[in-house]
This record gives C-alpha cells, structure tokens and sequence, in this order.
C-alpha cells in the first residue's frame, strides 16, 4: 500500500511508502491521524492550508458485507472541526485495489477552472471538466462513466459543491453506477471544489485484491462474520425495510423530529413509515427496489430503489434521515415529495440532512409554511439557482439561524442534527453534543440501548460505547449495519486483522481500541482548532423547552458531558 | 447609586444598592463585573439569559471634557464573546445625574411588540412604541424627542437593530438631540430589541449632579487635567480636522484600508482627507460645521457636521472610521458619497465599520464593483428592505464571506477591523487578534508609538500598554481623545477618582490597575465561553500576502500573541 499525494497547484501525484506511524490505521482513524500531522488546526477550511484526504477503511477491499467504506475528510467548512464523512459505493474498493492507503490533495489551484482527476497505476492525469462544471450530479456521473468508462470508481460533486456551500457533500458511484454514496456531512464538497475538482476517477485497471496474510484464517474468520450477520434478527429487517424501519420506532420513542425539532411525533408518521413504503413500492413496481445492495458483496442490501407511480425512478435510495428530516420535520407527510427533494438534493450534491434542517429553521423565521412541499422545492430551486437565498440555505442550518435571528437551531458546533431527537434519546443528544464531528447519529447512535431513553442518568456511558465502536467501525471501513455482525461475533475483528495484515497480538477488543485512538486524535486536533467544553453542548433552547409528547427536556447534566471521555 | 434593574417579561423595576464588588467600578470594567457575576458564558446573544447593560463611567457625571461616555454590554451577537461599546452624547451623563450606576435588563418580553421604556427618579414606564416600530433612527429621535421633551437623553435603535442585524448598535442623542453618538459594534442593537425595547428614555427631572466627596480637590485635578488636554498640540489638530486627520496619516504608514483590504494605499486619499474635507465644508457653510461637540463641556469638539453643496446637512457626523470603511475600502473616494451612505447605515442603527467592510467582502464577491457608490447605495437599500442578500449584509463582514465563501475577510472573532491596516501597523494587528472584544482600535490602537510599525519584534508590549490604558478610560467614561489629557497629567486620574467618592490610597496607576482588571475579567468571561488562544488571531491570509505598497506581511509570532496577557 501507498500514500498518494497530489499537489493541485502543480498538477502533480507521488506515490510515498506509508509512514510507520500509519500502517495500522484505515479510514477515520487514519483521516485524524493525518490531519494531526499534517493540517493546522487553525487553517482556512478553503484555503490552500487544508487537504481532503481519502482512506478507505482497515478492512477494505475483500467484500466483507458491508465493509468496503470509504472515509473522506479534512478541515470542515460547517463546524470548523475534523471532519470525517464516509459512504458506501466503490470508491473504497478501488482504491484498496489500487493499493491506496490514502490519497491526499493538498494546496490550492494556481488558476480557476474545474479538472477531472484521473488516476491509475499509470499515474495522475489532469483533464479540464469540460463539459461538467455546473452539470448535475446524475447528468455528470453518467457523462464520466462514458468518458472514462463502465469499470471505473468515481467521486464528484455537483453545482452545490462548486458553489462552496457548507452542506455540499461528495458522491460516489455505487456498484450500478449510479452516484448514490454521498459522504455527506460537513461540506467536504466545498473543499473539493477549494481543490479545483469535479471529479476523481479511480481507474483498477490491472489492480488486484490487497494480499492476505494468512487466506485460510482470513476466510474462516469471514465465515465467522458473515454467519453472525446473515443470522441476526435486524438484518431481515432491514432487507425488508432499510433505514425506513425507522419513522415508526422513533415515533414511538417520542423522537421523531417534526416541524424543526418542536415535536417528537408526526400525526402522518403512517404515510412516510417504511411499511407504507414497501406496500408502496411492491404495488408500483417497475424500477422500484425494496432491497439493493450499494456495495458488491453486501448481503444486507438495506438500500431501495423508490419508483413513482409510472414506475420511474424518483430517487434511489430514499433513507430514513431524509425522511426525517425533509419529511416529519418539515410537515411533509408525502413520500413522493420527500422523494423529489432528495433527488434535488442528491443532484446538487448537497447533504439531505442539513439542508432538511435548514428548511426547517428557514419554516420558523417564515421563509416556507410547514408542509408546503412545493414551496420547498422552491427554496431547493433558490439554491440552484444560487440566489442569496439559495446560498444562506446551502449554508446549513446554523447559517440560516444566524442570518435569520432564529434560535432554535437544532445543531451543534454549526452541523445540523440527524434524525432522532435528543430530548427524546438522551444517549444520542450526548453523543451529538460530544462527539469531535458535530451533531451526527452515524458517531454513536444508542437508540438500541435497552435503556429508558428519556433518563439522564448514565447516558454518557452508553453514548460513550456507542462511540467508540462507531469509531471503531468507521476505522475498519464497516457500514454501521454490518455492526450487527461484528457486535455478534466480536472475535471476527482481530481475526481478520490477524489474518489480513499478519499483526501478532491483536487484541480482542481492537474495536474499542481503534475507536478510542481515533476520538483521541480528533479531540486533540479540535482542541488546537480552539473547541472547548462550550462547545460539546446541545442548543440551549433544548434545555429549557419542554418536547411533546414526553415534555421532556435535555437534562443530561453537563458533569457527563465535560467528563465522557475522560478515561479514553 | 444604585443598579436599576429592569425585567422585560414582566415589566418591572427595581431599584437595588450597589452591591459591594462593583463600587470601585463602572462603565467597561463594571459591565465585565456584572457579566461574570450574572450571565451565563454559553448562553445565546438573543436568548433569555443574556442581558444588556448600560453604564457610566466612574467621572461621569461631572462635565468633564470628554468624560461623560456611556458603556453599553452584554453578549455579542456579531462575536459570541463578552462585548462593550461606548458612546458619547448625554445618555452617560443623565444616568449619573439620575444615580444609575448601571441599568441592567433580562429576560425576554412575554408578547412581541416593541415598547419604550421610560425612566425617571418616579421609576420605570412601558409605553408601545406606536407610530416608531419601523422608523429610522432620525425620525424615530424626532417623534421621541416631541413625545418625552428636549430634556431627556434617549438610547434607541434603528430597522437594523428591530431586525436583530448583527451589526446594530445601539443610538444615543447628543447635546443637540441629534442621535449621533452610537454604541457601534458587535450587534447590541440586535440584543436591545430582543429585549423588546425601540429606545429607553432617561428622564433626570428632579436629579443632581454625583456628590463630591471633596469638591475642592475635585476641581484642582479638573483644572490639571483641562489645561493639560487645552495645551496638547493634538487637541488643536482634533479640534480642525477631527478623526479626518487620518487618512493622510494611514495613508503614509501604508495602512489605509483600500479595496477589502488588499492594498495599504489609496490614490483618491486626498478627495477623502481631513484637509479637503474641511475646506470644503467652510466654501459649502450652511449647516457644516467642523468642530463641533457631542457632550456637553467638550473642550475638543472633534466632531463636524458634514453638508452638501446647498448647505443642508447630508450626515452629522463624518467621522475617519467611516470614511476608511466606506471609502478607501470600498474604492470609493467621494466624500458625498460616503456621507450619503454614513446617513443610511445611521438611520438604519448599524455599524459603518462592520457594514463598510461587509461590503468590502460583497465587492470580493462579485456583488458590487469596487469604486461604485450607486452601487453601493442599492446594497444598503436591500439591508433596508430586508432582503435576503440584505439579511447578509447587515449580518457583518463574517457572514458575508462565510455565505460567499470568501476567505478574504478582515476581521478577528467574527468583528470587523477598523480603519487600520494589521499588517503596517502591527501593533494595531496585535490588539485586533488579542483584545476580548473582537478587532476592534478603541482597544488599543498603536500608531502613536515611536516605533517601526512594520517591525514585528516588540509589538505586543507596545499593544499591551495601549489595551490597558484604553480599558482604563473605557471604565472612567473617558473618550480616547481626553487620553491627551490624562496622558499628560496623568496624576489627575487618581487625584479625581480620590476627590470623588473618597477612596483613599488610590494608586498612582489607577488607569492601568483598571484596565488590567477589566482585561482580566472579560478574559476569563470568554475563556469560559469557549475562546482559546486559537481565536486570537488574524485572518490566515494577512500572515501570507503582501500588503502594498510596503509588501507587509502580519508576521508578530505567535508566542508574543498567545503570551501577551501572562502578567496581567
């Protein structure tokens, strides 16, 4: 394996020998280790001190279900923070094929204008984005795809991006080509475009799998994996409902965001649940899918393909934070509106839960009423059009507060909250409120804690495990779903390190070890980036007002926030 | 004395004695006092917990030149972190003589709507501000003035400050009822009408001067001092050119803001300087008037009427902070332009400085061309209507560039850098990056020093000397300019503070012993608000490119910053 770094001012790639101090990090772990190294904390997001850093995860490379991730990050222009964002897709793969260990764009261009970066195991070639600059994220993927063809793996952005909007994400191509895997969060796709870039395109060709250290260890291990997931309750679950199982959980829990963040619960949770979508989709038939893999090899296939009524696709796939947050938090009870503004969303390259929040916050200071799905696609259209308005909306959510005097911002260090509201699941609050990223569920979700969800007591710990582990999973390039996998054969995790890189000594819980070095890294970086305990905190206005149905505010006190990490 | 203290919710006041760690302060230094002691670091700037504080200096009271400045405080909308801005005109003096050692409102108001609050010796009156809710600040001052009597001193604020902009200070009439004098910077307009407040009304009938506690002592001291400030060569230059002696000067140390701050020179410096200015106002006459004074006893009458060429006046008055923002910085070097535009941002209620250099940064961004007044008129049109590219705007240069992506922008803490380049005098670039107030040059402006302003070595000594002495004045209530005075007869200080409430042993270095406090104190407030030596610094961009014409880059070290308050 190799660190490829790329110097965007010259135009030119080498191709290093790993750092000893790299070897054994992937992914988010491996994103913190360099940015430690590498990136002052204090830098301009966009400025030609920062670098976007690609790093597929440990494990990556064998299709392992669910296992072939590829982080992105750098200095996030949304929170000012590390920034780690990962997606599903091929990127990862390819680049494991590549043997790239990590790709690295640093410094800025000496010109304006868009480039495709092509790389091979030739080398680095730079074509100008003809053609591209300004085109769709759907339009441009299949504009790239015949020009660089079938096989390859591709990253890019869309108008989003290119406008340097704080919410702007990068996609990937998924296994059917369709750029699906948006490492959304934290405008990573503004940085990319700080680089110069449209797209990258990562051509295998004469690649091979990484090698393994010990094969027959390694497939036993696998097995071991594998079994574990297939045989888990949730995964049937999910094939049958994907992330859309959860609109009626969280309802349940009273943690179902509506009507930016005022409510717990949706009176039309019915009309966008995963169960009305299944029936949905099943009766519509034609391109609609209930059960699609984005990686090859993944044997949850959690994803779906969501087909309007002529049977043409509107969007794939509809998840759940979408639902969420352009949906119940918006009033909108209607999956095919939602659907259209994902798609939006999705073509301008732009993170669907922040933009979501930002509708929401831009309802509360009057800018759209709740529910009027096509006054929404309207304020999606200002930010194609990149109006001022476009632009203050593109910006996030805390943007849109800002420049509106609104409060209740439902964020944290600037980066919106996902799906599950933190009154409601304390756990996820603390981990919103401490994790180095910035309000995110996929840093350490505990709405599967059996545990009663609305006390404040002990929700550091639990949210303190589930960081770790999520740490951990990013770290290897693990999908949070294959979690139910590992979490079931814990053994399988030093096995195929073992077996994959000949390490002696793995220890068993290599897991929360990964995890626990990555948070560490991420919080000495943020702390030279100049965060503080003021900063690991819900808003304010969560303390003090009261959410229906539970009337439950955040109390978790702020002792188990400031201390969460102190034996790490 | 006593703390009046006001709560919006239920419109009440009570009237409290001065509790026993505030007596030995006032103005700057009593408002960090009462932040400490009273309002949550983290709390939001326009939530509930935030309070706006106003206070006189420790002499104000007496008609001492230049020594009847009021402090206004609370948090900083535009920074986060704690603010003051101080004021002439005769809200400072009304206070004194009505026995206000600090006015101090919380909460937020039960109802939207916007009140007048009434304050006499007989307590405190809500009245709806009908007929005012909407007005600019001019017109507003009028009906107030007709409505509450010729006597009163008014604070009020304007469409900016009702729209809760993050750059709306807060007006204060001056001798002449002409709200001239504004607490400019970091948005307390926002806060006051968070507290549902258009304007308070100080209403002194029936008050006195403060006692003296020996009158003879008292009025020696003054003599020193009036005749040292008398006899200062600079009062006779303030007293023809006022701050306009400026331009010429900046200009020479290559330190005149010109087009967003990317040169240190402007080659229209003389249609925007001192000079010309006041040659053209005595040929103009009519209502122009090149001294003039904005408390009652000044001696230095530094300010003017600026009028057109039928004599009427175009704005009152034109002061070298505008004319550097809106000017040079904007390329625009007519004075009747920027006089126009100074009349606009007034009647609006915001801040010339933030609002010049928000433009400065729209200009960057392709939204106006550099040197277009007419252009520039339209911008400050949309603030008025309240458009969204308004909305940014009035949100200050930080918002501007965060919306449009734009790194160039001059500011420190999210606040606007006055009209002096950091990287010629660097000194000045120290006080902007280090002083709790965001940049800011009252703090601490250093272009008086001996000293080789491009030089890096020492400059934060020299920095240090210059925030002490001006936190010393800004708790004093004295206006930068009696710093002439004080500076010379600097026995008087302690001389009148002695004479005035009967301290004994006060310190030779009473005006540094204030000001360390002060310092000390707003420190710690924003340390506990989550600031770290990692905010205390320039825009990354000053430390790489050249200023012309000296090719200056910011390059103090890092240490002289980061140690500059080690023995305080």
């Amino acid at each position: 394996m190799q660190i490829w770094r790329v110097n965007v001012r010259n135009q030119t790639l080498t191709r290093e020998p790993v750092p000893a101090g790299w070897e054994k990090l992937g992914g988010r772990g491996l994103l913190a280790r360099i940015m430690l190294d590498e990136v002052p904390p204090t830098c301009e997001p966009l400025g030609p001190l920062n670098k976007l850093i690609f790093a597929p995860g440990l494990l990556v490379g064998h299709m392992l279900s669910s296992t072939d991730r590829i982080s992105i990050g750098g200095k996030s222009p949304l929170t000012g923070g590390i920034k780690e964002a990962n997606a599903g897709g091929r990127t990862g793969l390819h680049m494991a094929t590549m043997g790239i260990k990590a790709l690295i764009l640093e410094g800025l261009p000496a010109d304006p204008g868009l480039w495709v970066l092509h790389l091979s195991l030739e080398g680095g070639r730079w074509e100008k984005a003809e053609g591209l600059a300004g085109l769709g994220v759907y339009e441009a993927s299949k504009r790239l795809v015949e020009r660089y063809g079938e096989k390859t793996a591709i990253a890019l952005i869309g108008p989003g991006g290119e406008a340097k909007l704080a919410s702007a994400g990068i996609q990937n191509l998924d296994k059917d080509k369709v750029p699906s895997r948006i490492a959304a969060r934290g405008g990573l796709g503004a940085v990319m475009a700080s680089k110069g870039l449209k797209a990258i395109v990562f051509d295998n060709a004469g690649g091979q799998k990484p090698p393994i250290h010990n094969p027959e260890a390694f497939k036993k291990a696998q097995k071991e994996f594998t079994a574990a997931l297939m045989n888990h309750p949730q995964t049937a679950l999910y094939r049958d409902y994907g992330t859309q199982a959860m609109p009626q959980m969280t309802q349940g829990f009273g943690a179902l965001p509506t009507r930016n963040f005022s409510a717990g619960t949706f009176e039309q949770v019915e009309s966008i649940s995963g169960e009305f979508m299944r029936d949905l989709l099943l009766a519509r038939g034609g391109e609609s899918e209930t059960s699609h893999a984005c990686m090859a090899g993944c044997t949850i296939r959690c994803s779906n393909v969501f087909g309007g009524e002529d049977g043409k696709t509107i969007v794939s796939p509809l998840e759940y934070e979408t639902v969420g947050l352009m949906g119940s938090n918006l009033g909108i009870g209607d999956l095919d509106t939602i659907g259209r503004m994902n798609w939006q969303v999705n073509d301008l390259g732009l993170d669907s839960i922040e933009i979501g929040a930002a509708l929401g916050v831009a309802a509360e200071a009057g800018l759209m009423d709740f529910g009027d799905g096509a006054r929404a696609l309207e304020l999606l259209d200002e930010i194609r059009q990149n109006t001022p308005l476009g632009r203050i909306l593109g910006m996030g959510a805390t943007t849109v507060g800002k420049v509106y005097a609104i409060e209740r911002v439902p964020a944290v260090k600037g980066q919106a909250m996902s799906a599950y509201e933190p009154r409601a699941i304390k756990g996820t609050g603390v981990t919103y409120a401490t994790t180095p990223q910035g309000a995110d569920h996929t840093c350490g979700l505990t709405i599967r804690a059996k545990v009663n969800h609305l006390d404040p007591q002990g929700q550091a710990a639990i949210s303190l495990t589930a960081q770790l582990n999520m740490a951990g999973y990013d770290t290897l390039g693990a999908c949070i779903f294959a979690g139910f996998g590992y979490a079931t054969a814990p053994a399988a995790i030093p096995e195929l390190l073992a077996a994959r890189y000949g390490w002696e000594d793995v220890p068993a819980d290599m897991l929360q070890v990964l995890g626990r070095e990555t948070i560490k890294m991420e919080r000495e970086w943020n702390k030279q980036a100049g965060f503080t305990k003021a900063h690991d905190r819900l808003p304010e206005y969560m303390t003090r007002e009261a959410l229906p149905p539970n009337n439950a505010v955040f109390d978790v006190d702020e002792e188990q926030l400031d201390t969460i990490y102190d034996n790490l």
